[in-house]
Parts: structure tokens; sequence; C-alpha cells
């Protein structure tokens, strides 16, 4: 799975690697439209970034018929398996999308020294997705070995497009949380515990907009008529500074990030165009929300600095949500003993967005529970970094946590 | 021409057309490390790029063997014929690259509406040089059929990667101007004059510098560990800015320029890496030293502000130069009673800059004469805009300012 | 006590009315020297704002002797109060400084309505330093009346120049908080809660560095010479700007403000010199100390873009410090049935920086108890708004409190 | 002269001195509202500077009577000796006032080592009028004792506020230039000519705009509340850099200085207001249009991203001007020959802005003739720097030249 890391919404290789694993099994499969509306799809990347991982994903082999379902950035797959006896619905959601990170070929980095790094120059999983949708494979494995002991249905998301708040939402609007009544994620080392230390809820969910920023102007040549330029590429220099500025907020936690900027198209012409990638996040969605009020306050003056026009999307966006307390104490009283789960903490701030929000926020709105585990693994880089890498003793943790849950739960007849 | 603009040192197609066209002539051309030093070149663009072009001449059907010569970015054409007659040595340089504009596909756009918008997307004849290269053939067809009439030696250079002042003095090094005594190149539509009215010389001629720079930072996830990062992409955001505020000289006139920034992989990423494209220029050599001064200093002072490393590449570089005053005179009472030139003016400014002020200097330097003419044309859009046009009268008259003035200097026999 | 406003280390007139109020009473009462270790203040003003209010102070009737005493400013008063008999040592402070900020002259602000403005233009209390203040002479007076009734010891600290963090450490340094067993302060106002309620104690106390910043560079005509001088105005805004955004923390909470900012002579002559009053904060120690660094090093960027010299003078500092639980228990305890006190919450964020730290921290090194209650009224404008006001009834409430805690704790005969 | 340097309309002792001087002479004196239109004045300062300048006078011993015309800051002196003989009539004008600059007190700047520094710190004749004054006064001692034989008509202006382009237009409003023939200024120690060379004009006058903003905004506490401010001073630190880079015209010089920049009332609070003083030159009053536009835009831009609002006014006003080129020839043939002058150029450039030139236009209006000298000494200090100083023979030369020109007009009987 490190090795086809694709980018959110380009899954191709990745939801058929998940796809080919689940099929002998008594899981039942949805694919592509079954899975997502596709309307409410957000961030859907260009033509040319779809095109490109379609076509690796041919060329590796990925069947034409299966490519035919999840074509145009439908990835993704939802597993279900009914058990046909009266029980709880379970949810569980495993997202699947890399970053668009070249990955470390240092020979400290393992994957380099390996031999196991992305194959996809420029794409890598760097926030440990790739461990989440093996760990939702282990968990189905369990789930189809011990099918004829349990109760109730058992619900699998693997999620593409996690990276940028982009895919939750599509998913949760085909009504595939309607009745879960337990739902479960979580992700691999946040906050830096130990293997085997895991923390049974996560606070500080941030609510998050995600949004791209166009500036025009008007290109001149920069020697002879460099008053006649609108200079677009230090309207988003002055905007990327602005942002970065917004005043802290004095009732919580406020981010903003302007992480792309590309701008001109040669040394000697006043650049003509700009473009940014740029997130907010506050630990409230009104915090978010005051956050993209100023952006785009600042975006529109830089923009007026510089006589040119902008123009803002929305491409993102996630809320914030809290777990539900009963079920954090049964997910802790469920590990008690275990073996493999050393020490289980109350709760861990994660300080990051997670569209998996909309998906507990649904749940919860229909009477469910739902909470967000951390799995603790000693990082010595922090995720989104090139080197990024994981004990890969942490999935067998977090599937017998999982597990734990499971037979917690009652659901062995 | 206009179709087949190519960007600087990757003029296949272009050299390839130019050298057709003289193939059957007396003219003896030469090629790839004939015409020029290949260590002297400036600014040679990436392999990727260079790959591109290459890729796309043979498509376009040049042959094999020719490009063999040319490949690797030696680009242009020398084309020389002695009468073997005594008499002086003219040289004549015709640039020829285009630039990377995307070119307007609005119909009031002439080669637009009439189909002859260039066929490289993103790459676009938008400074006349394809008129150059014309008026560089348009001369050579005269010389041609006038060789019997004709005493001395005829060098034409039709140069490579003018824009960005990077591909003069390579040819130069190579010897091309040693012995030349009576220089002449031009250009198209300076200044706006009406057809007809031809600038004997131009003035303020901007000495410039051409700068890479990256900054490279370290990478960290935005919402969670934002303070792990050191974020290039601001660097290059507050370099951006401050370099256009270096203070303007008393002494005379400066320029700035970025006219590229591109950084940042993702928006929930810190930016580790950045790269500008970044110009000066100064009516004095002076002027602009102190303006590379300023602007190095400014980007050591970004770098520092972001904790981040920076690296400062100088890959173009232009001087200041003066026409010859006697030479002038004599272009001047050459074009008198020339049913094409209506009027002669002194001198006009250029504002910018031009690298053929090497080739000048070389010529001045060993004794000869050297000036560079305006060619009027009014311009509906400056130099570098999308929508650039010129009137094409423009080139008849050009040739015939070039062909009295061969005529003039009692050349004939 | 509000009409009177001095800034810190100015506060004559405030130290000689607290003194009068308490020449009477059995309050043995310290000045100048007595009260702190003059070398260990922060932040001390300029001589011609000391002259300035020390002058007023003359010419208000503040007799000479007095003034002898606490000239250079050396502002502020101890006073102690010893039952003789066995019992708990009491410290109590009390800030009473005021603020550099122009006092809102309209009807709607209740001083102006009532007459009561300041009537020193320029200078407010818009912190509640003035209430707090009333509030110990109150609590002294109750003190005084029940002396009889008292065991242990009683020492009343008002603390001038709390403002910047600038006054405790050198009231802690001259050894007043040494032996005392149990430490009260507390603010009128914070987190708008309704008059009657309290909070037993304060979270999120702020670390904080006070900079005072320099830049150092060469004038020059503006129009003439531009380029001969080295712009320290600029310098200064580029800086400002920079600070403004460092990178918000992971970890926690992070402030940055650049308050003041003066620079230049006159507009067409390049700014030689620009000073800025700078402060940071963090949630912790060390928060504040990375907001340091990063301050230090964009205030160096800035000095290095513009060729100017910088200089950094540290002038005030404040920790972070916790509230003891066993304490904070005893208070609430103490309110319980309070005719005055209609609701006590656990705790409330301060979200500032209070330099009572400094004397908490050395209650706590010494084994005694410290917490910093908060006395809720609703505020129509914020602390530092040139209308603040407060529901003078908060008076009454916080008197009661530590009315009630002196009688909790048994030193009732 | 240099001692009592004082600000723009605030000459009160300056001017006196004058008038003393010339009392006794059969100059005609005009003083106050007889000088200029008091309404066309630019740029008067605030009541409390003219008030400390107006106080100073009176202490200094400037006579009641003497104050009572010239105060509120209609200082400056026009002087008139009319011949009652037939023959042209004589315009002159010398600039008075002194720069806010603090005098440099080091032993190597000759006021402060000759003891004759400026008595009024922080104002400092760093732009050498207090020469231009002497040189007036030394002219107008040569046209009283040779007024027997002198026809014609002499007229003296000592303008005041020259620094800001403030004053010169209230002059001209009152009529003063309406019938002169021949007009002459001159300034010292432009372009750093020897002593004993002049230029017998002055090129590249500079249009200039004076602007005053204010920012204003909303204060907060910037630990607690910090998003409750609206923050002026970062309004104006941002708006300051924006202004310093407006682009380059292509059409010629430009110019801009914020030189003051005056923001906050203390560290930890939200600024509220921020006042600037700005300006902008052009080398023609097209390029200065040009910048006001972008500045106004700018200035509008930072407000907008600060959501604060600004205010623009409009305090000085300067245009650009030629002298005659008959006029300089005549200048020219009058220095010829004298003992003073070893050399006389052509037209050296000033490169700055002179109020003058409002003079120099309405002369030439009325079908007059003017130019602008100037007296060559060596600088070791620019203008407008805190070390400025002239070599004192150029005193000598600049009379003599005037003297020369009276002369050579065949003004002699």
């Amino acid at each position: 799975l490190h090795q086809i890391g694709e980018l959110g919404w380009c899954e191709y290789q990745t939801t058929y690697y998940l796809y080919k694993q689940l099929l002998s099994s008594s899981f039942e499969l949805f694919l592509g439209s079954e899975v997502m509306s596709k309307e409410a799809r957000m961030g859907v990347p260009s033509a040319e970034t779809d095109r490109s991982f379609f076509q690796k994903a041919k060329e590796a082999g990925v069947p034409d018929d299966f490519l035919e379902k999840v074509k145009g950035g439908l990835t993704g797959l939802v597993a279900v398996l009914d058990t046909k006896q009266e029980g709880p619905h379970f949810g569980f959601r495993f997202d699947i999308d890399a970053l668009p990170i070249i990955e470390d070929d240092d020979s400290s980095h393992a994957p380099a020294k390996e031999g196991f790094s992305s194959q996809h120059r420029g794409t890598m999983h760097a926030c440990a997705h790739d461990g989440h949708a093996a760990i939702g494979l282990g968990l189905a494995c369990f789930v189809e070995e011990n099918k004829d002991k349990l109760t109730g249905k058992y619900t699998f998301i693997f999620q593409p497009a996690e990276e940028g708040s982009r895919g939750a939402k599509a998913i949760v609007d085909k009504g595939w949380l309607d009745d879960v009544d337990y739902f479960l994620s979580g992700h691999i080392g946040v906050e830096d515990l130990a293997v085997g230390t895991i923390s049974a809820t996560t606070t500080q969910f941030l609510a998050t907009t995600k949004l791209d920023v166009t500036f025009e102007g008007v290109s001149a040549h920069a020697g002879k008529k460099p008053h006649e330029g609108k200079n677009a590429l230090l309207a988003a220099a002055e905007a990327a500074l602005a942002l970065q500025g917004i005043t802290r907020h004095g009732d919580g936690t406020t981010r903003v990030n302007v992480g792309k900027l590309v701008s001109g198209s040669g040394r000697n012409i006043v650049a003509e165009q700009a473009f940014m990638e740029v997130e907010t996040r506050g630990s409230t969605t009104d915090l978010n929300k005051y956050m993209v009020t100023e952006a785009i306050r600042k975006i529109k003056a830089a923009a007026l600095s510089y006589d040119v026009t902008e123009k803002v999307d929305i491409v993102g966006e996630g809320i914030a949500v809290n777990s539900n307390k009963e079920w954090i104490e049964e997910v802790k009283a469920a590990t008690e003993g275990s073996a493999f789960v050393s020490n289980v903490i109350d709760e861990a701030p994660i300080g990051a967005s997670e569209d998996v929000a909309y998906m507990m926020k649904r749940v919860q709105d229909q009477g469910g529970l739902a909470t967000y585990l951390l799995y603790g693994t000693p990082l010595q880089h922090g995720h989104h970094h090139k080197a990024f890498d994981f004990d890969e003793r942490v999935l067998t943790v977090a599937v017998n946590v999982l597990m734990n849950v499971i037979a917690k739960k009652g659901c062995f007849r």
C-alpha cells in the first residue's frame, strides 16, 4: 500500500488492492457511485492529475471493468458484512489517500532502505493512511473469520480524499452512516505515544476551510513598461504574508497556511496570474469562521493594493466534533487486559482537522455513538514530513483494540 | 515563424526553418558548437523543458541528422557570405527566441483570427523576434541576389536565447564579432513610432542581472505542528515584496522584477521549498550593481526571517552600451530618399536590456562601429503582452533600411 | 483614584492617596526603597515621563517630604498589620497603575458623564486597577476595624507598574512574600461574569516578555539621494508585520503585539531611527520563549533587510503559574452563604499576563498557598479600551469575598 | 541664523533677525498677511508646534509688536527697493526654514566644534537655508549700497516653509511675482560642485505631493482579546512597505518616502491610531500623479486589510518647471571674468522638489524669465543629514554671481 500511494480521488490502485483482498470474503462490496454522492465531493483534482493516476493504474494492470466503475475520481470502497443476527450496526472508517510529497530517498528512511518507497514520485503516504487501510483489512479478516460467532452488521468504509477534508461528506450524503450504532475510526501516531498506548478518544478536532485563490492582473515588459503591469505575483505574496499575520483569536486555537503559491511565466514579465492553496482552521466552527472572514478580507485587500482581481473558491470544509463519553468508556473497558494494549489514556489532542467529523456527527445526529482513537507510536519525523515512518507493530495494536471492542460489545453468540 | 515559437536554447524548429531557407544559397552555414561556446551559455533551461521542445521538433519532422548537431540547447545559426572582394565586414544580428506566455486566443488578436497562433501553447513570440528572424531572411535574400555586386563579408547571426540576456555572450566568446567592421541590429516596435519611422540608434540600454533564487525550509503538518516547519513559501513572498521595495537610486533608472514564484506542495503542508526568477536592471552597470547588492541582502534577510536557507544563482547578465555616433550618421544618410522610410529620428530610448550589448561592445573594442536601430510600428499591446502583435509592413521597412546601409557604404561594385 | 490615574512607576499621587487613607490606622506603612529592590525594577519610564508625573503630583499638593521618599519611580506602598497573635500570614496584592490611553469623553462613558474622568489626559485607568486599589483600602478598613479579633499578620501590597509586567519582581526581591502563608490577589471584570459571580481561581496565566526595539539607520534626502539612506522606518514596519506573522505554535496559546511604533523626523527625510514596544506571550514559559526567539530573529532579519542596526532590550518579563487547589477549595468554602456572592465558579481563563505570578510563585516556593480570583462584572468595552468601565458593586463583592476568606480561616478569636 | 533654525511657518526669530538687519535700509519691508495669502498656506504645523517656537521667540527677546504681526505662522519677509528709475523688475527668493533633525554634536561637525549649533534641539538647518538667507542679506546690502547707481525695482522674498513645498504658493497668490521681469533663486551645494563652480540652471525639478495619512482602528487588550482590536499600527506598517514598493514607472523618475510613522499607546494594547507623513515625487507632473494614485490605492488597501479607516490629507504640492534658456545665457555671460566664479556649467540636475517652481512658473506665465542656480561646494554629508555643513566661501560666490547679473543687465546708470 505504501508503494502505490495515490492522491485523493485518484486512489485507483489502492481501491483495487483493497477490493481484491476482500473479493473472496463474505463482505458485500460497493464501488463508485454506490459509495458516494458524486456531486458532494469537494476538491476534485484536475483532469490532468486524474488522468495521470488513472493511466498508471491501467499500466499497473488494474482491469478495465474495475476502472470503468471508479473512473472520474469515484474511488474508495464500502464493504458490508451483515450477520443477519440481531445486534448493533458497527461502522468503521479507514482513510486511504496519500500526499503530494516527494519521499525521502535517504537510507535512514526505512521505506527507502528496505525498498518499498512510493513508486509514484511526488506522492507519498506521509500520514499513515496506508497503515489505516491495512488496519481495515486486518479487522475485516477478523470479522470474516468469526462471522459465525458475530451478531449485527459491520460496515467498513475505505474513504478516499481525507487530506484536504474532501471525501467524508460525499459518503455521508450517500447514507452509509445513517443507521450506524457504534462508530470507530482512528489515527496512527498522533501525539507520539509509545506503541501499545492508545487514546480512547481525541480532542481538539479543528474545524477547517480549504480555499483556492486566484489573482488575475496584467502582464507587461518589466524593463520598459513596468507601470503598465498589474502584478498578480506581488498580490499573492502580500496576501500570503497578510494571511500568516491574521491576529490570533483570544477564544482558542486558530491556524492558517498558504501551502502552495504558483505565479508568473518568466523573469522579465510582470506576472499576470497567481494561484494559492490556502487553509484555515479553528478549534470551533466559529473560530474557523473568524479565520475565513479575515482571510477573505485580506485577499481582497491584496488584490486592491495591486489593482488586480481576486477569486476565492471554497474547495474543502471540515467541522469540529466531540466523541461520546459513554462510548469512550466502553472502548476503554474493552481493551482492559489486552496483551497488546499496555496503556489507555482518556484523551489526546489531535490539533488537526479530520473530515471523519462529518461521519461522527451524522452517527450522533441519528442517536449512535462515535469516537476517534489514537494509536501510539513514536515518530522520528512528524506527519506530512518526507521521511515520515511508523513502527509497524502499531498495526497489530490497532486491530487488536477494534477486535476487543467488537468482542466486548457482546457480539459473540 | 510565429507558429513555431520556442523558448531560448530550445529553438530547434526555428533554427531548422532558417537553415532550410538558407541551405540552397551561397551562404556558408554554421550550427551547434560552431556557433557558440557551450560553456558560456547562461540560463540553459531544465532537461525537461529541453526534451519537450526537442521532442516536438522531432515530431514536426526536423531530421535527425540536423537535430544531432544542435541537440542539448545548441540552437541558433550563423550564416556567412564572403564576396572575396575587398571590402568591409558587416555583422547583422537577429534574435529568434520566444517567451513563456500563453497567447491570446481572442479573435481581436490577429494571429488567433487568421489562424497562425503559436502551436506551442504557453510559448509565444510576444517580443517580435519572429519578425527579427524574418528580417534576417529578407536581408539574406537581398545579399544572395546581389552577391556579385557586393564587396566584403556578410555575417548573419541568428541568435538564440536573447530573452533573459542569455545568448549573446556565448556567441561573442566564439569569436564571431572579432573582425566585424560595421555592426547592425535592431528591434521592432519599441516606443510606438509609426511604420516608416525608424530611430537610427537606441539609448537607455539597461544593464541587467538575472537571478534564480531558491529557499529551502522544512515541511510540517500545518494544523498540528506548524511551528516545526520552516516556511520557504513565506520567505519567498517576503523576499518578493522586499525586492520590489528596493529604494530607488538618485543617480538614474533602476528596475527589479520577480517574474516567477513557485512554492509548496499542498495546502496543509508548510512549504519546504520555493523558487523565484528575479531580474534587476540599471541605466548604468553601477546602478545595476547597486540593485544586485540590495537584492541579495534582502533575499538573505528573508531567509533569516523564516530560518530557511537561500541560494542565489546568476543565470544571465547584460551590460550597458552606447552606439557609435559616426555610424549613426551614416545609417541616417543611407536611408535618405528611401521610399519606405518616411522619418529617421536620432535616438529613442529602449528602456530595456538587450544582450546585443555584448556584441556591440566586442565590435567597438576591436575598432568597429555598432548601432542598434528601432523600427517603428504602432502597438496596441506592449511587448511581452499576450496579445502583442505588429504591423507586418515594418518588416519591409527594416529590410529596406539595412539594404540601403549596405548600398550606401559603397559596397556595390 | 480614577481621576488621578498615573503610569507605572509614576504613581505619585495614587501612592500618596493610599498612604493618607492608611496613615491614621494601625498599619505600619512602607515606602520607596523599603518596598522594592530598585535595581530589579523593569521598564522604568524615561526621565521626562517621570518628571511630568512628579511635577503634577507636586502641583496637586503632594507634600515634598513624601515625594522625597518615592521620587525616581519608587512608587507603591506596603502596609502591614501584625496582630501579634499567633496565626497565619496573609498577603494581599492590589495593583495601582493606569494605562497610556486617552479616555473616551463621550457622554455614554460614565466617568465622562459623571465628571470623574482622568485628569491626566492620555493616561487612564482602563484596566480597573483603580478598583483594585479601592478593594485594598476597603479590606484594610475591615482588618483595621477587626484587628482585635484577628490573629496572624496581614500584608497589603499596593503594587506599581503591573502593566507591562514590570513591578512585581522588584517587590518579590525585597522579600515581602517570603513568609506569606496565604496569598490572594484578583482582577475585576475578566471574562464578563455577572456581578456576584466570582471565579475561585484563574487559569491561563500567560508567560510574557516585553521588548523595546530600536533600529538605527542613516538619514538622507528622500528626493535627491534616497539610496544613501538606510531606512529605519521601513525596517520597523517590516519587523512589525513579521512579528505579527510568527507561526502559531501547535502546543498552545501564543501572542505577539507591537503596541507602539515611532519613527522618522520629517516626510522628505529617510528615517534614521525607529522605536517599537513589543510583547510576546505564551501559555507556558516555553511557548513564550519560542515567541521571543522567533521575534528576535525576525527583528534581526528586518534590520539586515534595510542594512540598519537593531537593539533589543528586555524591559519586562512575566512567568506562568497555577493556583493551589486546596486553597481554591477553601476560598470557595469561605464564600458559601455570602449575601454578596451568588455564584462561585471553579476557574476562568485570564488569557493574559499578570506579574502577580512572580509573587504567587515565591509564596508557593516557600510552602505557602496562592490563588488569583476574578470578580465578575459585565463589561460593555473590554479591558484597555478607552471607554472601559465597570459596575461599582463589584467592589463590595470583592471586599466581601476577601473578608470571608479571612473569617473562614478561623482567624477570629 | 544657523543657531536659530526654526521649522516652516515657525520662523519667528529668523524673520525678526532678517527684519532687524534690513530695518535701517532703504528697503520697504512687508510682514505677515502682507507677504502671503493666509489661506493658500499648506502644511501649517500644529498649534502646539507653533506655540513652542513662538514662545521661544518671545523668550529670546523678539518684541511683542513684531510678533503680533507674524503670529499664527505668518512668518517670512518681503523687502522691496524701488529705484524709481526705469528698468527691469528683479525678483530674488531666499528660503529660510530649517528641518526637524537633531543636529550632530560630534566635534567633527563644524557647528558643534565652533559652538554655533542649533539652539533648538531637534530643529536644524541641514539644507543650507541659513546660507540662502545670508546670501539674501549680502545681496540686499549690495543693492542698498549701490541704490543710486541702479535702475528698476528689486524684490527680495525671504520665504518660509520651503521644506515640504508648503510656502511658495501662498506668496505667489499674494501677487509678489506678478510683474517680475527677471527671477533668480538658487541652492547651495547641490551636486557637490567645487566652490567657485556654479550651474547656470537646474534640471530635474521633481513635481511632488505631500500627504498626511491617518488610520483609525479599535484598541483592545493584546493578550486577552487581540481579535477584538483593529490594528492601525499594522495597517500603517503595511502601507509603508506597500508605498515603498510602488512599481517604478517606465517614463521617468519617481520617488516615494514615508518619512514619519507614529502609532500606538502602549505595548499591550492593540494600536488604535496611526499617523504617517508621506511624499511622492515625479520628474513630470504626470509621473507624480501616477505615484499619488498608486499611493492612495495602497493606503486604502492597507486599511481594508486591517479593517480600519483611513484618511489622506494633501498638505503640500510642488510642480515641475524649466528655466528660460535666454536668461541662463545672460547669467552665464554676466559671471564671465568674475574673480570668484571659476567655472559655470550649463546645467545640473537637482533631483528634488523645490516650491520655487510655483514662483518661476508665475514669472514665466507673465512673460518674465526665471532660472534657478546651483552654487557649488563639496559636501561631506548630503542635504538633510544631521552633520550637513557647507564651505562658507560659497556665500561670497553666490552673492558675487547675483551682483554680476544685476550689473550685466545694464542696471547701472
